[in-house]
């Protein structure tokens, strides 16, 4: 059964291609350290053995935290390594039938990269939202225009699912994402190409539950 | 429900890559003609949108003509469409995860690259094998070492399942595959990339009818 609440404050997304070689492991236990509150584990290029085995070993550690696990885009992956939810994208299964599929057993995000988007995914039963991309980034390359502050807000006023902003955030800007109505603030490279994850990870924390406190 | 009883004879398996240029379907619809009697979508590199798409379209195509639609690697894919079964290789799923996933939903064919592939896949309750290679070949660069017709033989000896010989095989030796005690015959190339994909069909099936009728 999908987890009832979640805390979406920090959420990591990996990409083994920015960890610097370092193991996802790693990576995902610093930044855990650091505030992470959700984890999400992307793998678009390797066998899916490989990325149940990977999942299986992230969730093990994950789980022993109280730390939920949403694996992108593969649905099987998910109900497999009993991951707590999915995340699907514009070019991902359609959340209908993922949700046929996987009924209350995990929760399924949906990438909203526009308001129409957003008001599709609330309308089909989507349990929260990756508001996406607040800003440009170089992460990922087929991203949709910026939406900007303005965008984000627009989309807080219409939906009433947690929203998580992901594209171009980092410990500088986190907090205007939190003041203009995010529940969380999503990260990659931020965080995976950081130094010092588990640092990183802190500082993002840190902005996030200040502005929280200044949020009215 | 999986179907119960599949005609192996003449098994397709998907490459857009080797189209030259030419939609899937058109081919499938082709081989369809020239006597294919199932069809296994493999998609590589797609999203999985994409993939749902064209797994969609061409159910629609085979199953108004009583074909089987089997899909590679992904669960949830087959699921989604509601093809046939799920075809898994050694670095896919594990069998026994796939199994708890779909029950008895979807067939769940295996390819076994050695004779201890096929016994741990029949005791798993694989639905069939797919034998692979039989020969080298130049469509998959990640195969295992060529089983031979006599690795073909020793694993019709050992399990009880329908098996489905692939790798290399073509209108000349796929008698040969078929009187060392294969169900069927699986190509890739030798459909998709022929520059006339139904009597390329019409040949391979005409070879695999003639060696049943000498088959004691």
């Amino acid at each position: 059964m999908k987890p009832t609440a979640v805390d979406y404050s920090l959420y990591l997304v990996t990409d083994r291609g920015l960890a610097r070689g370092r193991p996802l492991l790693q990576i995902v236990a610093a930044a855990v350290r650091g505030g992470v509150s959700c984890v999400q584990l992307r793998e678009k290029t390797c066998a899916t053995r490989e990325f149940i085995e990977q999942a299986l070993a992230i969730k093990n550690f994950l789980h022993s935290r109280h730390i939920p696990l949403i694996i992108n885009d593969r649905v099987d992956v998910a109900l497999a390594v009993g991951a707590d939810g999915v995340h699907l994208g514009q070019t991902d299964m359609p959340l209908a039938m993922a949700r046929k599929i996987v009924g209350d057993s995990l929760l399924i995000g949906i990438s909203a990269e526009c308001l129409d988007d957003a008001l599709a995914a609330a309308k089909d039963g989507a349990d929260y939202l990756g508001v996406s991309p607040i800003y440009d980034t170089p992460t990922k390359a087929d991203t949709a225009p910026a939406l900007g502050l303005a965008g984000l807000q627009k989309i807080r006023k219409a939906v009433n699912l947690p929203l998580v902003g992901i594209g171009g955030l980092n410990a500088q800007n986190a907090a205007d994402v939190i003041r203009h109505g995010a529940d969380g603030v999503a990260v990659v490279s931020a965080i995976v190409a950081a130094d010092d994850p588990q640092a990183a990870a802190a500082r993002l924390r840190q902005a996030i539950e200040a502005a929280r406190d200044k949020t009215p």
